[in-house]
């Protein structure tokens, strides 16, 4: 256990610490009182069937979806709906390596948490703390995708509508080794000690080349050539490496880089129907819309459509943007745009 | 200088070391003795007008030519062709840092040898070795279609058709940040000790992590999705990468990827011609057959084509092929028929 000041309220806003007891993990371990950090907006209806789920991404918390997707000008409009964003489990903020003061599970001892056992926690949290057993909508990016698509097809009763943006339902083998790319890049550098470091400022170096893995992967080669981080008001492609991507980054705690890039490697909702990925995805009920991101180098729409043909209820939305994978960070003028047309359209169906 | 057995004529087969003098660098350092590792297939003909270039790729030898892209049944054909197959400087088996005598730019010490270097060092040892003043045509792949670009910018009177495959005559910003990343890969090993390691097993973690960034970048998602590896006899994603990948990198020269690294970042024919790209492509004479290669991670089609726009005498041909950039290796049965096609038509042209 050690301080960060980047998993605090003064960083990321107001949220609320809520403990659901003991969970027992899908790989035996357990989390004897996990706590997830929440944030939410609007008020549950009387008939309580106007709640949106929001699970977060790799290296994401709620703030990302307070400062650009939720708001009475957007689809995710809090005058409508009762929306819940539960950070995931080892993202820094919910129960994670460096915060638990629980030491059987601390920095190296942290267990593995699938994306399955974030969304049972998910699950016990709405229905035992807010009183929600169905869902009018669970909205994802990324890890929140797999988070979305584990939902829809572990609790088809539950989920009425599902927006994956940029992300798939079984992890695609490119994408296992991509983590671990991005994995590598930390666990090299010697300070980080086999995650037992003293602060994450031992393991700068490590955090810096991930950040240097992302600038690959995250943005496209496209967003790159056009000099798009113009728009983020930096004056070089080594200024928005330097300044905007590594410290970025290395504000993280490595364990939680790692929890989380264990878990999305794994992600995968065919396991829930004996490894069979169309009986998984065939048995959603909701209405999904599939929205990968056009310009994705490691979330490839191609991916994304192959797995909307085998959901019963899906159409394909895809998102024209030329930052990639980070669109989901809003750089674009056009992407939010596109975000609330598809969701609103879902939204009213 | 230490020995390692990969660079020796038992792996690469027989090739002959020409020494071409003292070679001043742009930068403004100098090899005093500079070595090229050369092969050939053919004979110059009277009219010494059938000399076909071909420079090497990173980590790439002349071996991967001999094996899959020359022979009678090739459009390389030696029957027709005189072929001069040179070994890039710092490549492991030319003058590189590792290998050299001189102790004033071995390991460490290695200077930065651009792309231009390596192009004036060929241009002399054709000249002078060879007799060889005008080339039937200059053919390479990846960084050889780097050194193919710049002799077609640089020599124009001495090329009369080129054929960069999967390469651009500018190294774009993507490009640049992703060859950081597999430097990155090799130098945060602490064996790599600032390029002063005993040998390349003192780096093995650093070199098997930078074969794991080539797993994400050299091939496509797709290729790792339509598990291709089961065409080279492997079977399964992780034997492709513990025992395909990561021997195969694992067997180089830390320092010599380095130098090619760096070299990679860099090239750039703008350069030139006061740094304005269309200038200096503008005074290509050489009929140019631009040749990207489809699935390319970080070599995209679209940015080779948008140089050929700038070519006055170019077409684009794109090779269709799921392995991506790697598809050089020939690993897909459909890979050299293209390639045979296209340069068949060059070379008739």
């Amino acid at each position: 256990m050690y301080h960060n000041d980047f998993y605090t309220p003064e960083v990321h806003g107001p949220y609320e610490m809520i403990g659901i007891g003991r969970l027992d993990l899908e790989n035996g371990e357990v989390i004897e009182n996990c706590e997830l950090a929440v944030a939410t907006r609007g008020e549950l209806n009387e008939a309580k069937d106007n709640a949106i789920l929001i699970p977060t991404w790799f290296t994401g918390t709620h703030q990302a979806w307070l400062e650009s997707y939720i708001g009475p000008e957007h689809a995710l409009n809090p005058e409508k709906y009762f929306i819940v964003i539960v950070n995931q489990i080892g993202n820094g903020l919910s129960t994670s390596p460096h915060n638990t003061d629980d030491e059987s599970i601390a920095m190296s001892k942290f267990p593995f948490v699938s994306i399955g056992d974030d969304v049972v926690a998910q699950e016990r949290l709405l229905r035992e703390h807010f009183g929600v057993t169905e869902l009018f909508a669970v909205v994802g990016g990324s890890m929140g995708a797999q988070q979305t698509y584990e939902w829809a097809v572990r609790f088809p009763d539950k989920v009425k509508r599902a927006a994956p943006i940029a992300g798939t339902a079984q992890n695609t083998p490119h994408d296992y080794l991509f983590t671990q790319v991005l994995m590598d890049a930390v666990t090299s550098d010697p300070g980080f000690n086999d995650g037992e470091y003293g602060s994450h400022e031992d393991v700068m170096e490590g955090l810096k080349r991930h950040a240097r893995v992302w600038a690959i992967m995250g943005l496209s080669t496209e967003w790159w050539k056009q000099e798009r981080w113009r728009a983020l008001e930096l004056e070089s492609r080594d200024q928005a490496v330097r300044e905007f991507l590594e410290p970025t980054f290395a504000a993280l705690d490595p364990n939680s880089l790692i929890a989380m890039g264990r878990k999305w490697q794994y992600g995968d909702v065919a396991r829930l129907r004996g490894d069979d990925l169309a009986a998984a995805l065939g048995q959603i009920t909701a209405k999904v819309f599939v929205m990968p991101i056009s310009e994705d180098m490691f979330f490839p729409a191609r991916d994304c459509a192959a797995e909307a043909e085998l959901i019963p209820n899906a159409e394909l939305r895809v998102i024209e943007d030329i930052a990639g994978h980070f669109a989901l960070f809003n750089f674009e003028p056009t992407y939010m745009e596109q975000i609330d047309r598809h969701l609103g359209e879902l939204f009213a169906s």
